[in-house]
């Protein structure tokens, strides 16, 4: 018999000593609740991904004496603690200790490295080869880390070496729908060894990733034990005496997504140091969005909102952004594009004469645009929120420079289809609260524009989102070819013409901010394309 | 006996036809020349890194049907080349094919997967495991990949196997002083198991690499037996018979490294379809080499100049950028930002209000210049290069969108000093010549400064570039810590405050254009930090 407590902790990348301070706080609780253990996530002493600062030997050091400071600061109770450690020749590996007493007594070495979608574990680590046990209250305990458990053999070779209970330490980015892939993995485990699996996970964000915590005890018979909170930090405790069934309260996805967006949010701007944010305010559905979001994860306090008009911008558009800011309680202002646009066309006039007018001026609008936001995000310390979505960044329906400056860009991962579906949602929570809806309806009524030109319409340029985003869903996430989607009944001019644009904007999203990856395949690390490229999908 | 043609070609990722295309005239002109085996580099047909264009099922399809194209298209001369090739249970191998007769009779699949700094290999392939031979005029050829050839085992396998000369495939990148790393491998090879290799290399640029050719053939006895040129594409033939030693042509560094920027930025913007590119000449030595790198890829007529002079521009700044346009021919024209930088003034007056003028004023001068370049850019359908340099970007004295924007950097992986080395090298490749410098002695000469402010200089804000980029090498290429800096002899206040700048600025990196790699670690794929992180070097 043994109490255990999951610390599903947000810790901050390459901050050790913050780190620490952390860890020693949440094994006093545990301590203080009378657990004989606390159990910490993945390489949650460094963070994760540290990514290239595990090159630096540098840092590996600072990682070796900070582990040494964790053992010292801890008694009366055993921790288990994910680190990258050095071992033999300098190899390193993706690590578990366990400490008692100052010393650590067990380390085990992670065996299936993840080298795909976002991950670059075999860029740094060796891969481990055995299992490591260690005694508690008379159970045996395994160490395993994260994919270790999304393979069969870990788990048998931890039972066939005694285990009678498993732990898992893990960093496990979120995308939606991943919470019940995992539990039915770690249940199959379970139940197939007869084990009981303790499953501990990071939470917050990381630059474009996003862990949603979620721990929990799966029992030997295949009833959670044990459910964490998702999206905030935790600490559960496991008394093997004392089980009871609990049920995941289920969550709809947009629910799941708006959350991960406002931690995500929360974290790069607060671990970046940034006092506050601004963005645009163009009266789409966009910015509105993200202005929601963005108030949710920071309070109203610490985010601007600004309207910048162009002549092209229709009346409502300017209203319906200072609707959006007052409801939320947000600073706002107007401040018209009108004189800088002119004297940029004024100075091009030599250059531009004879020409016809393109999107080269759109651009321009939009650039002013960039240009006025930074400046202020540069004069206040505070940073720029940009506010395109996955469709837009797809086929390069943005202007570099222009709206796709900043420094974050919370929809990045979104469909604009799913952002519809997050401002409805976003706007149900504030009537089921008897609040006014943060999102105008008029907002989501229009039709989309970019206003960056007379009568514009996002339709004029791209086939309705209707048809455009689940043709980027097949081509971008599931890898389909152009004849697949035709296939499945997509027109195919369409469809060659979307893939077209898809292919030939990489350039543009090399230069775009970080934003929240939601999806299985985003743009970013998860996504690598060469923007070179002769490659043509048929 | 045999004639062995080695192809040094130059791919385009994804454009297998294109590719292809290439190949079957080189085999052609390998069978003119009397060769029975024509070797083509590895990944030849998909080009090298096709990254994630390997994880879509459709392209692996057009790369088997590319495959049997090619195998059809050529009769009379054995082919080897380098491609992606599915195996059993979809598994993916980096792959070799021996084609006879439009006939695949032997397939090497690459034993050694590079996976770290720009290489991803295992995020794709699957390891081979064994040798694979072929006869062919009385000899046994073994096949290697690049890789490969670093590791002893793999050569002694193949000698063991019975090799009497080994092909060795390669996409090897390019930095400076790779090649004699090379030639020094590989000799150690060829000597201790009695064995000539054949080494072929691609050549050319694919977004951040360059692959600079240089194919040789070592003999058993140390000796190189064939030497191909650098950053071209050549066809040489090696007889068995006929063997002479030759003699690599030593290069300086500025020769070699100038070489590599000019071909990467060619190829950058022909295999991206753009007919030509802008810049801005600020009158500095950046702008002035890129110029001077941009005429001699894409020549005169395709490249142009623009001089964007505010109050703060010294009157020689304008007459030099001229000098330098006129020098190498390309249109040139003066653009000031007077009437865009006041527009933004007062456009942001009440917002401002009662703020001191700080950097914030700077960047809005350095983004009217990016306005107003890439609204060139953009009505001419033109590439805007981007000028700035290696020491710029590690501490981030750059403007995001401002003088950051483009499409490509030329000198992205260059030191400052590295600048100034290649500027007075080209100066004196044209005196060599009888030519005028192209760039001039005075540009050569004056205190660096962004021109931003009153008598701005670089050195206000940064340690002189001696100082600088030192450190930056032992902090960046070397992955020293502070202390191990400082014990060097540097000043621990001045490499503090540089590892600060460096640590700090990665945001803006991220958003950076590709350019040229050239180090050890370059900005990009080869240097993957968090940019959120709590890291600091002690």
């Amino acid at each position: 018999m043994c109490k255990i407590a999951l610390a599903q902790i947000n810790p901050h990348v390459g901050a050790l000593q913050e780190n620490i301070e952390k860890m020693v706080e949440f094994a006093q609780r545990a301590k203080v609740q009378g657990a004989d253990l606390v159990l910490f996530p993945e390489l949650s002493l460094s963070g994760y991904p540290p990514e290239d600062l595990l090159l630096r030997p540098g840092f590996l050091s600072q990682l070796e004496a900070g582990l040494d400071t964790l053992a010292l600061a801890v008694e009366d109770i055993v921790l288990v603690v994910g680190h990258p450690a050095r071992g033999q020749g300098g190899l390193l590996y993706n690590a578990a200790s366990v400490i008692r007493e100052g010393r650590v007594i067990q380390r085990y070495y992670k065996q299936e490295l993840p080298n795909y979608g976002v991950f670059d574990e075999k860029r740094y680590f060796t891969p481990g080869r055995s299992a490591a046990l260690f005694e508690l209250g008379g159970e045996q305990l395994a160490l395993t880390i994260c994919e270790d458990l999304w393979h069969p053999s870990v788990v048998q070779q931890a039972v066939d070496a005694g285990a009678t209970m498993v732990l898992n330490l893990n960093a496990s980015p979120y995308h939606a729908g991943k919470r019940g892939e995992r539990e039915t993995m770690i249940r199959q485990h379970a139940v197939k060894q007869g084990v009981p699996i303790l499953y501990v996970n990071q939470v917050g964000g990381q630059d474009e990733l996003i862990f949603d915590g979620g721990s929990f005890v799966m029992g030997a018979d295949g009833t959670q034990q044990l459910c964490g909170d998702h999206f905030e930090e935790g600490l559960y405790l496991y008394d093997t005496e004392q089980t009871a069934a609990c049920f995941p309260v289920e969550q709809d996805e947009s629910a799941e997504v708006y959350q991960a967006l406002v931690l995500a949010t929360r974290d790069y701007v607060n671990k970046n140091g940034f006092p506050g944010v601004i963005l645009g305010l163009s009266g789409g559905i966009d910015s509105a969005l993200t202005l929601a979001v963005a108030v949710d994860a920071l309070g109203a306090d610490r985010v601007e909102g600004v309207s910048m008009p162009s002549s092209y911008t229709a009346e409502m558009s300017v209203e319906d952004a200072r609707a959006e800011a007052d409801r939320l309680g947000v600073l706002f202002r107007v401040i018209p594009i009108k004189a800088s646009f002119d004297a940029f066309l004024e100075t091009l006039a030599d250059e531009f004469e004879g020409t016809e007018v393109d999107a080269s001026e759109e651009n321009i609008q939009a650039r002013c645009r960039g240009v006025i936001l930074m400046a202020i995000a540069n004069k206040k310390n505070r940073m720029l929120l940009t506010t395109g979505n996955k469709s837009e960044m797809s086929v390069g329906y943005a202007t570099l420079y222009g709206d796709m400056a900043g420094g974050f860009a919370p929809l990045k991962d979104l469909s604009k289809l799913l952002v519809y579906r997050l401002s409805r949602w976003r706007n149900e929570q504030a009537k089921a609260q008897g609040e006014e809806v943060v999102i105008p309806q008029r907002v989501l009524e229009r039709s989309p524009s970019a206003e960056l030109a007379p009568d514009q319409k996002d339709s004029d340029s791209l086939p309705p989102y209707e048809i455009l985003d689940p043709i980027l869903e097949r081509y971008i996430e599931q890898e389909q070819c152009a004849e697949e989607i035709v296939a499945a009944g997509f027109d195919a001019t369409v469809v060659a013409r979307v893939i077209r644009l898809v292919d030939g904007n990489e350039y543009k999203r090399r230069q775009a901010p970080p934003g929240v990856r939601i999806t299985t395949r985003a743009f970013g690390r998860d996504r690598r394309y060469p923007i070179t490229s002769g490659f043509r999908s048929r």
